[in-house]
């Protein structure tokens, strides 16, 4: 896996007071239970960023059933294409997944790229943001054409497990606090929720991942076990 | 296939006068011969832009030898992401293809930062390009994992005949002017050398492509059979 230096900060970080005031004035906070999905049909493209929880969000780039599928976290920004990319031609599902609080800040495209344009810090951390985004779509196309279905499964849980898992005390067993269905995560490394269903019962059999209404992750043997993967 | 929203204009277009002089005059221009590969073993990371001709570049992202795979033309950045993203467990490859032409413009990446930072239109072209990459990209996976690779490789043969392609007088027959093997050819559509040759000879069978030291490609028959494929 090719490591990507983390952003370090989040947009509204980067921001000097006044500007950060000034584009939280323009956005609409949004709560969400977990499960909800976030209602798409409004009247133009909005830009999200993450506040709490955990989203997935999966594109549809064409006539085909087949999401290109993400999860995000606190201070991701989702959506911010629509910015400068007009396409009509793909829709897009975006859910709360976190079991505690999922909130949004939501801006209308236009908007936001009015706040941000006239702050230097504003754009290098879009164009920033847009890099990293470059980057971790062309490893997970590397990954996909270049790994097996296995190893992008045990990388998956992995980076979900050291992102938003709860440890318990034994700090090995880390429980996922999303809910996340078998057909999510299939569709987060591009197979079929049959496949997806078969490699998760492989894991559970080998005690990588415990039974129960969450996923439970033992994180030193999916470590060890994603060391022998290809 | 999702429309992208054309660029319209390159980086040195949006520009005004004088900053475009003071960009131009930190770069240094390098020309290449058809076949010929970029020098990467360069003290920093270097940011380009096609001034003229085409250009393939790999990208390794791990340890197996599968590249990400782009070609690409005139007003395009290449390696713009080393500007944000330091990551120095993957290598490039950049080489000429274009039979005619092939220019360079390079920067170190420190250089063309700092000039572009001072400047919101560049900053701003510098976003709205990466968004467009992103796009790419996740159209890339999206028609990796939803179509055939003889759908990919009738798509990339199209677009390269749109981009680059010498009409003869019929307006039909369109010559690619560009150096590329198939085993090129293969890993743009992600498939092994040998699927990408048994594809290829497959169009030339049915006359879509022409045989000849350059590949031939008849446009409006590939066209109608791009819209047969899945």
């Amino acid at each position: 896996m090719v490591t990507v230096s983390a952003l370090g900060s989040s947009l509204l970080e980067v921001l000097a007071a006044e500007e950060r005031k000034r584009i939280l004035s323009l956005c609409q906070k949004i709560s969400l239970r977990p499960g909800e999905a976030v209602a798409t049909d409004t009247v133009g493209p909005i830009v999200y960023l993450v506040e709490a929880g955990a989203f997935i969000e999966r594109i549809y780039y064409g006539a085909r059933a087949v999401p290109i599928v993400h999860v995000t976290g606190p201070g991701d920004l989702l959506q911010a294409n629509r910015l400068f990319v007009s396409s009509s031609l793909y829709r897009t599902e975006l859910r709360a997944i976190h079991i505690e609080n999922n909130s949004l800040l939501a801006w209308p495209a236009a908007d936001f790229l009015a706040a941000l344009r006239t702050t230097p810090e504003g754009l290098l951390y879009l164009c920033s943001w847009s890099n990293q985004q470059i980057q971790t779509s062309r490893v997970q196309l590397y990954e996909t054409v270049a790994h097996s279905a296995y190893y992008r499964l045990v990388n998956l849980l992995a980076s979900l497990a050291n992102r938003y898992g709860y440890r318990n005390s034994n700090g090995s067993t880390v429980l996922l606090p999303l809910k996340l269905t078998v057909k999510d995560i299939s569709e987060c490394i591009n197979v079929s929720r049959e496949t997806g269903s078969s490699l998760f019962n492989k894991l559970r059999r080998r005690g990588v991942v415990g039974a129960g209404k969450f996923i439970k992750v033992e994180l030193s043997k999916l470590s060890e076990y994603a060391a022998t993967l290809e």
